[in-house]
């Protein structure tokens, strides 16, 4: 299912054969928490060369719930995207409920954010969600930690997250689906190839990274990257959660991963921060009420080619809701054709000179 | 400008050819207050069969201003529609600031809703302001008076309308800007007989009803709209300002009327409430929650060919912005389809039955 087709240095350029399509890696996920991308629409995400969307079992979950995902046909028919889908397995939100939330070994029962209700999760009742609702690639639960955290912590959550996985990969029926597991760790290393050795032995069809982009340096996000991605197979792809800035996306790349997921350039769509391959800036500042550039200039993207620096800044200034919409267009086209260029660069074994325009 | 192609009963089929464009009457305007319909593109104004869009000189006025659209090449340009647009004067606007603002007899001073900054509109600063930005249609400065109102007032908005109206004539000066007259009176017959009267006497390219829509029951204002139709020049459009439910667009029509503009479809779209030919209703009730059928059974919109109620009940239920989005865009598509098969009924001489399908 995954086709490694060149490595450039660490760089892997490779192809993902999904029920719903196949992708091109390396790739940007954009995320659609609760089976919407925010203010898009499935043609738009297509329009900004989006292969595979992300949502959330935690959210679907709740609302609108298993059943009547199944009644709708599944996820994809029922957001209307006919590509991959991956879901993240709630792991992480349930984990970042703190006292809202119990942990035993068997899984972890929860109140929902929404309303207050309780519900559970297991490694098998996570499986069998995602499952049901027809995802391309579903991803294990977890056991999240929130850095900092001490070496007991860390080494627990390793402990159950391993167990989970094999119990998820027992529960895994549907061929559909592909199941990730996640690897936990923190930033210690032994712990690190303590959890990539188990999870490996497992044989899934992809790994995660997780437990990054929770609280600790990027310096320290990228060490433990490098060296957490080295220790998975060469065949296997290879997804490092939560990376969604321009730089953090080119430092995965050159650390040897393939596919990444965040809300990022939505959430500053949504909040007036326009992305560029050479820097962000606040589309709400003054200095761009007259500016009749477009929000990019290396862009070609329906939005740089249709609208003005200075109608964004006035879409924002009087609370319209297509600035937030035009924003978070730009931003999801900007690293995806960022991951295009990426793939261009290692099939050219340019990749070094292409990471390096980042990093000067 | 105007071609009056057929009449069927009081009902009008005609042209009306624009700087941007020919419309086909009768028409309905979606509302782009800020330059902008709320949450829709251009593209999907378009493919929801918009013609004709309608913006409003008091926001323009105030954000962002003259200086920028002239700068920015036009509205036009500014907002990346290239079909017709016609401008309100900020009348209606200025005059619900109540004690905000001070009218004398040369014209009327306010204080911004934005940032309490005073402004004037004289009825020639109105129309500077609307050829400078480029409009197709630019309506003149009228006094408004909010209804239940006595005579004597109705009576001097009339006087008042008519001198600033004359006034608005003789600034006139750019051919690709077509200046509409306003009509006042209130609900009085009598009134509105004057206000044609003084007006038609101008010879503006077109006439407004104003003054409805604003607090009168619907029976008022059908007979008051039907009485100030017939006192208009059959060879001049006539717009009624303010008009956008389905009935009454449908009432409208069969008063004479080639034109409308609201907000009502957005405003409902954000809302979650769903207009149909046969009823409105709102998408976020439970009864929808598990409706796997489309907005609109009667409707061949992308929303009605893509999602379902559930879904949209869902965005709605999860405040998805893509919600408002999609239902702004059926709403808006409802009423330009609605217009679609109003005209093709008079063409047929069929405008009879197609009104009593409305009020059976």
């Amino acid at each position: 299912m995954f086709e490694l087709l060149k490595t450039d240095g660490s760089a892997r350029r490779g192809t993902l054969t999904l029920a719903h399509g196949t992708v091109q890696t390396p790739t940007f996920m954009p995320v659609g928490t609760a089976a919407t991308v925010k203010g898009l629409t499935p043609e738009e995400l297509r329009g900004a060369h989006s292969q595979i969307v992300l949502a959330n079992t935690y959210h679907l979950w709740l609302r609108p719930g298993r059943d009547l995902l199944v009644e709708a046909g599944g996820i994809h028919r029922f957001m209307a995207w006919n590509g991959p889908i991956l879901t993240d397995s709630g792991g992480f939100q349930v984990f970042s409920l703190q006292e809202r939330r119990k942990l035993d070994d068997d899984g972890v029962t929860f109140r929902s954010h929404i309303d207050g209700s309780e519900h559970r999760f297991t490694p098998e009742s996570v499986i069998a969600f995602e499952e049901a609702i027809g995802v391309d690639i579903a991803m294990v639960l977890d056991v999240c930690v929130k850095l900092p955290a001490i070496r007991a912590q860390l080494e627990e959550s390793v402990r159950m997250t391993t167990a989970w996985a094999r119990r998820s990969r027992e529960a895994w029926s549907r061929p559909e689906t592909h199941v990730f597991a996640i690897m936990q760790g923190g930033l210690d290393p032994e712990l690190r190839e303590r959890s990539a050795r188990e999870l490996v032995e497992l044989d899934f069809p992809g790994y995660a990274i997780g437990g990054l982009s929770v609280g600790e340096t990027r310096e320290e996000m990228y060490v433990t990257a490098r060296h957490a991605a080295a220790l998975l197979p060469v065949v296997k792809p290879r997804y490092l959660m939560g990376v969604g800035t321009v730089k953090d996306i080119v430092m995965a790349v050159e650390c040897g991963i393939d596919m990444f997921d965040c809300v990022y350039p939505t959430r500053c769509g949504r909040n007036g921060r326009a992305m560029t391959r050479s820097g962000e800036y606040s589309i709400r500042n003054a200095q761009y009420t007259r500016d009749f550039s477009p929000v990019d200039h290396d862009c070609d993207c329906y939005v740089c080619t249709t609208y003005t620096r200075a109608y964004l800044n006035h879409l924002f200034r009087a609370n319209e809701m297509l600035g937030p919409r035009l924003l978070s267009y730009h931003n999801v086209y900007v690293l995806n054709d960022l991951m295009r260029e990426a793939r261009e660069a290692i099939e050219l074994g340019a990749w070094a000179a292409f990471r390096d325009r980042f990093f000067g």
